[in-house]
C-alpha cells in the first residue's frame, strides 16, 4: 500500500456538513477529496480539493466525480443508486457502501423487511397504500401508530403520527405516496450505534444516547445512560444490522430501548451520522476518519472512547430563510473542553442544522446541563 | 461577537504544513483561511478557502491577502516585517504576532540581545563579523562553540559547529554573512514550550522534550521526561519570553536543560511549531486552534494534556528531489492510537519534512519505541 501525494482521491456525492467534516479528517490521512453538490461553494468546499457542481443524481456530474477519484462514496441518501452503479461500471471506480445497500435503505419498507427477514428486531410494521390499508393496519398495531413515507424522509420529515381513527385520512394526505406504518414504540430511550464495515472487519463505536425534540436530534450523550447490559445488547443488534448490509463504510444505526429493555431497530443511514459527531473529540478515531479508512480499504481505527462526551446541535431559530449570522458563541470559546463545529452554511432557516458543540469531561449530567446552557445562548436572530 | 458565515477570514503568509494544519483547525471554528504561497496548489491548498500565488515578501500579494482578510498572520519566518507593516497600515488589517516581533526574531543576534536584556537566561554569545572576531569570541567562550548565521537559518541550516581554532576560517566561509557565536551548551535535554499570547491573557502548553539528530527535530515527547521542577522552571522561562514579545499568537520556544538543571533559551519561532504538533491529539486545544483563537482575539482554549503523547517526524530519505510516494505506512494505520499527519507535498528530498505520526497512550518509553518502529518502516525509496 503506497500513499501517493496527492492521493488517493475519494469522490463524495454531497458536500454538506458531513462532507465538510470528512474534509477535516481527510487531509491528515493524505486523502484528497472531491465533492459533488448542486450548491456552488457548498459547506465542504473550503476543506476539500475541489467541487463538481451538479445535482446528486446527475449522471454527468457523478461520472466526472468518478473519473477524478479512486473511490466513490456518498454523504446523502438522495444519491441515486442506479446512477452510482452505472457510473461505477463505466469508470471502474468502486462505490462504498454498495449502491444496493443505499437502495435497500432508501425505501423504509424494503429496509424493514430485509432486516426483519434477517432476524433483526424491529417494531411491528405494515405496508400502506391507502386510507383503508392504514385503518386496517392500525386496527392490528393499535393507536397511536407512526405513518412513514417509504422514501425521501429525513430528520423526521415524512413521519406522521396517527393518534386515532380520525387522523387516518389526513395522515395519508400528508404523506402523499407509498408509505408504511409502524407501531408507536413506547421507548425508554433512543440509542444509536455507529457501525463500521471495513475490509473484512467490523467494529462499533460506543453506544450513544440520542435526545430528540419534535423529531429533530438535539443532543447526544456518550456513552448512553443505559445499563451496560442494554448497551451490550444494542451493540449486538448493530452487528446483526451490519451483517445485512453490503460494502464498506460507517453506518448510523438508530435504535429504541423499550421500557422492558428490548432493543428495536429504528432506522439506518449508510454514512456518517449526526449521532456520531461526538466521536471527533470523544474517541481515538472519529466516525469521519473511520469512514475514509473503510472506503479506501485501510484498516479500521480503534473505536474506544477517550472521555464521556455530550454534543448538542445548533439549529436555526428564525422564521424566514436569511443570511446566517450566529451570536452568543462567546461562552462556547470561554468554556474549557467545549468545541464548536461550524458547518459554514451561508443561510439559516428554522431548525436547519448549522453546527454543533461538543463537550468532554467526566460527569454526563453536568456535561448535558452545560451543553444546554451554551446552546440556549446561541441565536441567529438579530 | 458574531460569527458570520463565512468568516471571519484570516490571511496567512505561507501555505506549507503549518498552513495546512491551521486549515484543518479553522473550519470547525467557522474561520475561513486564505493563504499566500509561491507554489501553486501548496500543501495548505486543499483545506483552505483560497490561495493567492506569490512570494512571501511580495507587496502586491500580501496586499491582496490583507484585503480579503479580517486578520493577517504568517506561518513562515521568511515573511517580511516591513511589507507586513506597510500592508497593515494601507489596508487596516491587523497583523499578529506583531511585525516588530518577527523583525526581532528573524535576526538571531537581535533576538538574543533583546532576551538577555530582559533577563531571560540565554547561552553566552558574541556578535561575529570576521574570522578574527570568531577566534577572539571562541577564546572567551571556549571550544566547541556554535556559529550561527544571524538570518535565514531554519532546521539547523545556517548553524556551524566550531570544534577548535582550525575550524574558524571554514566556519566563517560556510556562514558567509553576518553571524553570531554561542557557547556550545552541554545540555542534558532539549525542551520546547508552546507559549500563547491572547487578548490580555497568556498560556503555555505542557513542556515538550524534543529529540534532534543532525540538528533536525526527529521526535517529541510530552510531557518531557524531566522532573516536575525542571518543567515548571521551563514554563517560567517561557512566560518571561512571552513578556518580551508583542502581538497575539502562539510561539515555539526552544530551550536547553543543562546538566545542572538550568534552563537556557535556544530559539523562538513566532508561529505554530513542529515541537507542538503533538497537541492535535495530546491536548484539549491544539496549537493550531490556539493560534487562530489568539490571532482573531477569541479567548484562549485550555492547554492541559489529554494523554502522554509522542510524535515522530516523517523525513525525506532520498538522495535526489523526486515525486513523493510514501510506502510502509500500513502499520501506522494498524496501530491503535497512532495518527498519521500527511503534509501533501508532491516532491520529496533528503530530510524534507513530509509528515508526522503521533501516538497517545500511557507509557512514554513505550510510545517512543513504537513511534521509532513505525518510522523505521516508512520510506520514500522505490
Amino acid at each position: 500500500m503506497t500513499l501517493s501525494s496527492p492521493g488517493p482521491t475519494v469522490g463524495i456525492v454531497g458536500g454538506g456538513q458531513l462532507g465538510r467534516m470528512l474534509g477535516e479528517a481527510a487531509a491528515p490521512l493524505g486523502i484528497d477529496l472531491v465533492v459533488s453538490d448542486p450548491t456552488p461553494e457548498c459547506p465542504a468546499f473550503p476543506v476539500v480539493h475541489d467541487q463538481v457542481v451538479g445535482e446528486f443524481d446527475d449522471r454527468e456530474t457523478l461520472r466526472e466525480l468518478a473519473e477524478r477519484a479512486e473511490y466513490l462514496t456518498y454523504e446523502i441518501e438522495l444519491a441515486d443508486p442506479d446512477v452510482l452503479e452505472a457510473v461505477a461500471e463505466a469508470t471502474g471506480t468502486p462505490v462504498h457502501p454498495a449502491p444496493e445497500t443505499l437502495r435497500t435503505i432508501q425505501d423504509k419498507l424494503v429496509q424493514k423487511r430485509r432486516l426483519a427477514d434477517a432476524g433483526v428486531p424491529v417494531p411491528a410494521f405494515r405496508a400502506v397504500e391507502s386510507a383503508d390499508d392504514l385503518r386496517e393496519a392500525c386496527d392490528e398495531l393499535g393507536y397511536p401508530a407512526m405513518l412513514k413515507a417509504r422514501t425521501g424522509g429525513y430528520d423526521g420529515r415524512g413521519n406522521v403520527p396517527v393518534e386515532g381513527p380520525d387522523d387516518v385520512e389526513a395522515a395519508i394526505d400528508t404523506v402523499a405516496g407509498p408509505a408504511m406504518v409502524e407501531e408507536m414504540v413506547d421507548f425508554e430511550r433512543e440509542l444509536a450505534v455507529m457501525g463500521c464495515r471495513g475490509d473484512g472487519e467490523r467494529a462499533t463505536f460506543p453506544v450513544t444516547e440520542t435526545v430528540h425534540e419534535e423529531e429533530i436530534l438535539r443532543e447526544m450523550v456518550a456513552p448512553a445512560r443505559a445499563s451496560e447490559r442494554v448497551r451490550e445488547h444494542a451493540r449486538e443488534v448493530a452487528l446483526e444490522v451490519l451483517d445485512v448490509l453490503d460494502g464498506r463504510g460507517v453506518f448510523g444505526i438508530e435504535l429504541f430501548q423499550t421500557g422492558d429493555d428490548r432493543i428495536l431497530l429504528n432506522e439506518i443511514a449508510p454514512r456518517p451520522h449526526n449521532s456520531g459527531h461526538w466521536t471527533i473529540e470523544g474517541c481515538h478515531t472519529s466516525q469521519f476518519e473511520q469512514h475514509l479508512r473503510a472506503v479506501t480499504g485501510r484498516p479500521l481505527g480503534p473505536t474506544d472512547q477517550r472521555f464521556p462526551t455530550v454534543s448538542t446541535n445548533i439549529l436555526g431559530d428564525v422564521d424566514d430563510r436569511q443570511p446566517a449570522t450566529l451570536s452568543g458563541e462567546g461562552p462556547v470559546f470561554e468554556t474549557d473542553r467545549a468545541h464548536l463545529h461550524w458547518y459554514g452554511k451561508r443561510e439559516v432557516y428554522d431548525l436547519r442544522k448549522m453546527g454543533h458543540v461538543t463537550l468532554t469531561g467526566e460527569d454526563r449530567e453536568r456535561l448535558l446541563a452545560d451543553a444546554r446552557d451554551l446552546r440556549s445562548g446561541l441565536t441567529f436572530r438579530a
